[in-house]
């Protein structure tokens, strides 16, 4: 282990065979938990290179079980990973539309923590969704079903876990080799064809700015590659939240509202983007207006809603909701803001919204902490639109008075309006 | 925690009240040694300036208990600390010598790592000798014989003894800025006038060129400045090992010879060049000759010999060793080793010298396991000297026929024989 380290510190590539018994040593804590910290941080500091980073993904995904899905070319498996932003509900949407459009989607999501949201956290606003299905139902709800949605298991990437949850405690979470292969060491677990990647670039997201987005693309497509898997990105933007919804049973209810046709223009657009290139890279379209003409057929025809419908039933949940969004967890007291002036709304600041929304209760500051449901902020107002004083801006969804009124303030301050009409700007920054 | 550590990570420095939480919730077990061994990575990559340095000194220093002596101008209170060479028993030479000349010498030494020795093994060698007085104890003895000579107590800056441990697992001991704290907070913890460093450099020492043993002589000189002690440094070298003896009761019977008056050049100028050094930043002589003038004499009148016994006595040793080395430890087996060829000693390979003695009993490969006594090198011939074929070059002191015949060839290869006489190479390199 001290050679390893020693190597790591002074700037040295690692071989494959020394990460592998790393990894292996840490989850059968013949590493312990102060000598892996050492190890993280030099790391971050020092880097890794494709071949070691690949190295590690493997040997992470390795540290537990995988899922094992039949070989069928006209069933590509198709899965996306965003790295997080404020009201990002599209893998809801997207699962049972490419599972319409005839993929299959073994997706296993993460939760929300801080200001992000997490797709499991979603999903469990509907009634009766289990989450926790272990590896064979999950095998076979994709195969029956085209998707399932699940959490990561204990089986699964164990390394991966235990890593994880250090780095969280030792200022070792923004290291694009360890961001790298954790993702991938989860997304190979799955039994891929191709993996869509939806680098979030803005104040609202992990990445601050594009070239840091980019670096952490041509990290993950780079790895991808050598591990044996086609990965894509799209750098998108996340200054304001993703569509209008913003709190777990609020997104639920807006991403049924997308697959029924309607739904915001950004959500659609991140959507659709995003799901046309994953039926191009699986084989399922020619070009990306055959793609986009497969997903809104999708939505046109009903499909989607019917898969949605059916994973949720192959899950334990309650379909209903899909129809009346009334039977998802309601927060008891909405309070809405108004506009104090009139003109256009300039900005929408997604970390703020983020962080209220955490705050009334919809996110965790700490892993494994339980997170209210119903509550979160509905946007009837977003960055380009026309705004009049006294109109109503937004609506605060809370559990009680007094937590909204005291996050009412920070939303006001969210919203910045102005005169102009701002510039309107790409959803999509790249494609790579 | 969090931020302290990823203020390091970014290379921001740290507050000195930042510093000092730190270390007082490492001391209290509030933060884990995960955390402290990411916090010791990053420092070692990203360093730390001279301020840090000196927060960290003083918290580690105050993290314990520390010696208060009297204040006494004419005798002031001084020490060496040595960064380990092979054969170094200077300490044991130069505490009994300044003491004589009227200093008091507080020494709180360490114990042998590796391939170098440490001076609490070798003054254990001594029957009876006693290393771990308490501190009030220390005081007594320091103030009524002008020396006393222990270990590092539990209660003496422990977040050193702690971080150190921590170091020494995670790779993270080639820190700078980490080894400054750590010899200065427990040298701070002496009540010192005077530090006179003695950094070794060459193949058998810690720093291996004089680059490097410059950078450390800087920081400690600096960061004592700052926590308000008044260090010097020589820069020795540390290619061959320090005198004729290898091992710690041959080392201690070689520091009695050299008070006796006998000795080799080597340690006798070593001992010297700190001791004078001392003797002048402690007030106690205005040039170099003069101090080196008192040391001759010290040792001519016995003096210096006489402060031997007495602080032997004081620690409860056997003080007849002072003249009777015979009741020193002894190896049951000595084993010659011949020269093979005539010429003159080109060089002697301390690192090789240091690792056979160690391999023989004399070192430890962990801190805390047994050491022997008895066992190591007797070097008859040194660097410089002419030799003939079939002359003994050096006797192995050994527990066992077994392990001396193991060591032989390994001697033999620390031996270069050549024909041309070598050029003589001073042994301070420079002074600081």
């Amino acid at each position: 282990m001290l050679s390893i380290l020693a190597a790591k510190r002074d700037g040295r590539a690692l071989s494959e065979r020394a990460i592998r018994w790393l990894i292996d040593a840490y989850v059968a804590e013949l590493v312990p938990d102060y000598q892996m910290a050492a190890f993280a941080m030099a790391v971050l500091l020092q880097g890794m290179d494709a071949h070691e980073t690949a190295a590690l993904t493997l040997a992470m995904r390795d540290s537990g079980k995988r899922a094992a899905l039949r070989k069928n070319a006209l069933r590509p498996k198709l899965d996306k990973h965003s790295t997080g932003g404020v009201g990002d509900k599209v893998s809801i949407c997207l699962a049972p539309l490419l599972a319409a459009c005839g993929a299959r989607v073994p997706m296993i999501s993460g939760r929300s923590l801080g200001h992000t949201g997490g797709t499991l956290d979603k999903l469990e606003a509907i009634p009766g969704f289990n989450v926790s299905l272990p590896l064979r139902a999950f095998e076979r709800v994709v195969e029956r079903e085209g998707l399932a949605l699940i959490g990561q298991t204990a089986d699964l990437a164990p390394a991966d876990r235990k890593l994880y949850a250090l780095r969280d405690v030792t200022a070792t979470v923004e290291s694009i080799p360890l961001i790298t292969a954790s993702i991938l060491s989860k997304k190979l677990c799955e039994d891929l064809d191709v993996l869509v990647m939806d680098i979030k670039v803005g104040g609202g997201a992990f990445m601050k700015d594009v070239a840091q987005a980019r670096a952490l693309a041509q990290s993950i497509i780079r790895v991808g590659k050598l591990a044996g898997l086609k990965v894509r990105a799209l750098l998108t933007r996340m200054d304001a939240p993703l569509g209008r919804a913003v709190g777990n049973a609020l997104e639920t209810r807006e991403a049924f509202e997308l697959l029924r046709g309607g739904g915001p223009d950004d959500l659609r657009e991140c959507t659709f983007a995003l799901g046309a290139t994953m039926l191009r890279e699986g084989g399922l379209a020619r070009t990306d207006r055959e793609a986009r003409g497969q997903l809104e057929g999708a939505i046109a025809d009903g499909s989607a809603l019917e898969k949605m419908r059916r994973v949720i039933k192959a899950q334990g949940g309650d379909a209903r909701v899909v129809d009346d969004p009334e039977l998802l967890p309601q927060a008891p007291v909405r309070l809405p803001l108004y506009g104090k002036r009139s003109g256009y709304v300039h900005a929408l600041d997604a970390l703020k919204v983020g962080q209220l929304s955490q705050r009334l209760g919809a996110g965790r500051t700490i892993a494994g902490e339980p997170v209210d449901l119903a509550v979160g902020v509905w946007l009837e107002k977003k960055p380009g639109q026309r705004v009049r004083e006294g109109e109503r801006l937004a609506v605060l969804h809370a559990r009680t008075r007094t937590s909204a009124r005291r996050e009412l303030e920070a939303l006001s301050d969210a919203y910045v309006i102005r005169a102009a009409r701002p510039r309107a700007r790409k959803l999509v920054i790249e494609a790579m």
